[in-house]
């Protein structure tokens, strides 16, 4: 058979021990805290039916999405974002989930972007949603819950910008933008983070919006207020234990997708600098595309990758192990390979983690250097010289120390040394 | 906008709260088992360049493979397995693996089969493999894997079958099979636990095997013994802890997969009635297809899906809670708002999962009636008629009881429930 060459797809990656120990650190935090509010989980199939998908996100979106004739020449398409699947699966077991729905899901959904840096066409996104009720309460415990998240892994200086599409609506009102150029408005809008205001104002000029209306827009923005809801809204943020230096009104904040209707949040981490990675809002419409009645909704998605290459890249948990193996038990003859089983057994009943080395006629080194690539703290050795029958060496390869105990001993030995 | 049918694909399914929690308790036993004996999870990607997947499972297999063209013209695939993606990493990180790999992968694959009860057009695969060692202990390490992750979840009666291509591999030869048909022969002979004994020795009629070789093969397989190989990893798989009861020698036995190349395992259960739910083996040349030179592999793919449905259907979980929320406030008016927030936060501070129900204006039966869908435990009621200011109604839904007590006591009420 001919040799294929190992490689992946541009803008997908494989995660070995060592990104998934981090990874599933960060998703532990994100589950603890959408449980603590209430959340449970659910999952939604990776293929839809295009039609589920399509006309959601908005035309430039809907390029990105993966989409094939299945074997059964079905039009189908993968998994975009979780707020599209979870509309559907509230229109379609309506009568049997309780509501208000608070759910989260983790999964990955595909775009099919130009890769870079920190951009995938796999990705992993963290999202928690309130269906069922329209409610400013609602949407501050999406920002309490993005608080409290970020500062858990260890982000230091972060801003949640918080603006609403009707305070947007009412802005283009006043500057007379007809009501079908409103969305393609606020897309331009939202591209403020990336690209300067000249620029902005360019391609609104080029979507033949007049230059008398771009600065009426820019004016009204300056000067725009919160309206009542988000008012409510803010003021419970404050109350659910986020501070003041942590979430701002900000009316520039315009949001890309075109399906929000009220409230939209999006966090900028200043420190360490990453930029956007949350985002979210009300919109309070979607749900009824599938059910045909509105059924108010928001909430927010985590951008995961970025979140855990930022770990990665400063070296934010410096003492997180790559390995979740505890002790190797190494041997220098099969003879002790009755005596390896029996005491890896006795380790397994009390929940500790432990490898058998599964090559008795390699070295003592090479095996040493196993549990040290692994980061395998602890190794026990079976049979070395000068050791007596009823003991083994005890290696500490953090400590680097090592000790003669009696077998009987192990367990509590490990356990002192938790 | 026109309304959208909300509906799913054949085969493909949503998770809702109640499968989630059942679908994680049986991840974690598997997870744990897993690490207990030094197995580190790795992840790889959904889509994968084409040639990667096909041509290793075998013609029939190939064609339920999930391909398409990308938006670059790619020719790629779905994930189909997680063991041909497993080789591909050992080939592609080959410098960077510690050996041997002892890797496990959680993660949907994709199936263009004809779906029916229990079979999935998208499924989830728990696979275990220990990569670079041709050792029976590393095969012994596989069953005895199986066996405690099953053991765990509460089956009572199932067996291990264990045969091994090298055991039909000379039964072939001994029945003079030639050569490139031996394993369009395994194939059939692996439909044996599906149709009868005449309908292979058909089906292998029109395969063009002289009835003349057909016997002398199921002669073979009944005289047949186990190899030295095996006789070794079934003497460890005792040592490994599994009672003799739970695993056989089983010429019979013969997996439908190309790749295998030594021992085969697969487990039958029995008592619940479930048949296979693992199935793997050695395969030591897969690796070598991507790398250029063989390297010695074994592990196992455990079906959690048929897992779980079994486990609804049977209801074998039945004080299974369908939520991770234990607390639910509620209050009759908005001005209990706040100290609904203050309650929650205090409760969250002590990891109690509190929810506060998000419309007050909703009448207690209502409120009630929800905590009691969602299958929360505890409701904790504000502001109700002759409570004083300084307490609260704390009512246990399991219990059926409730009584008034004071706020600074809820948190040591909830812990002394638990």
């Amino acid at each position: 058979m001919k040799k294929i060459e190992p490689k992946i797809l541009k803008g997908f990656r494989d995660f070995l021990p060592k990104q998934m120990a981090i990874r599933r650190k960060v998703f532990d935090i994100i589950k603890d805290t959408f449980e603590s509010y209430g959340f449970d989980p659910i999952e939604t199939p990776t293929l839809e039916y295009s039609e589920i998908l399509l006309g959601k996100y908005g035309e430039e979106a809907d390029k990105l999405v993966y989409r094939f004739k299945d074997q059964g020449g079905r039009d189908v398409a993968m998994r975009y974002d979780l707020t599209v699947p979870l509309s559907r699966v509230c229109a379609q077991y309506s009568q049997q989930l309780t509501k208000p729905f608070k759910r989260y899901q983790i999964q990955p959904v595909w775009r099919a972007e130009k890769p870079q840096k920190g951009r995938y066409r796999e990705l992993t996104q963290c999202d928690v949603d309130i269906v069922g009720i329209k409610s400013p309460l609602a949407d501050a415990e999406i920002i309490a819950i993005i608080y409290n998240i970020l500062n858990k892994i260890g982000f230091e200086k972060f801003t949640i910008r918080i603006n609403s599409r009707q305070v947007l609506f009412s802005i283009m009102e006043k500057a007379e933008v007809s009501k079908d150029e409103i969305l393609s408005v606020i897309r331009s809008i939202d591209k403020l983070d990336k690209i300067s205001i000249e620029e902005v104002k360019q391609e609104l000029r080029l979507k033949n919006i007049k230059s008398q209306t771009i600065e009426k827009i820019f004016q009204f923005i300056q000067e725009a207020e919160p309206d009542i809801f988000l008012r409510d809204m803010l003021s419970l943020v404050e109350k659910l234990g986020v501070p003041k230096d942590f979430f701002k009104f900000d009316p520039i904040l315009a949001r890309g997708l075109d399906y929000y209707t009220g409230p939209i949040y999006e966090t900028f981490v200043e420190k360490p600098k990453i930029g956007s990675i949350t985002g979210g809002g009300r919109y309070d419409k979607l749900i009824g595309i599938f059910i045909g009645q509105d059924i108010p909704a928001c909430g927010t998605t985590i951008g995961i990758d970025r979140i855990v290459d930022v770990i990665e890249e400063l070296n934010l948990w410096p003492e997180f192990s790559s390995t979740n193996t505890r002790v190797l038990i190494t041997a220098l003859d099969e003879f002790f390979i009755g005596q390896a089983i029996e005491i890896s057994q006795s380790l397994r009943l009390e929940e500790i983690n432990t490898e058998i080395y599964l090559n008795f006629e390699d070295r003592l080194e090479k095996q040493l250097k196993y549990a040290d690539k692994k980061g395998i703290s602890f190794v026990i050795i079976l049979g070395l010289d000068g050791a007596q029958e009823n003991t083994v060496v005890l290696k500490n390869l953090r400590k680097k120390m090592q000790k003669e105990i009696d077998k009987s001993e192990i367990i509590e030995e490990l356990k002192r040394n938790e």
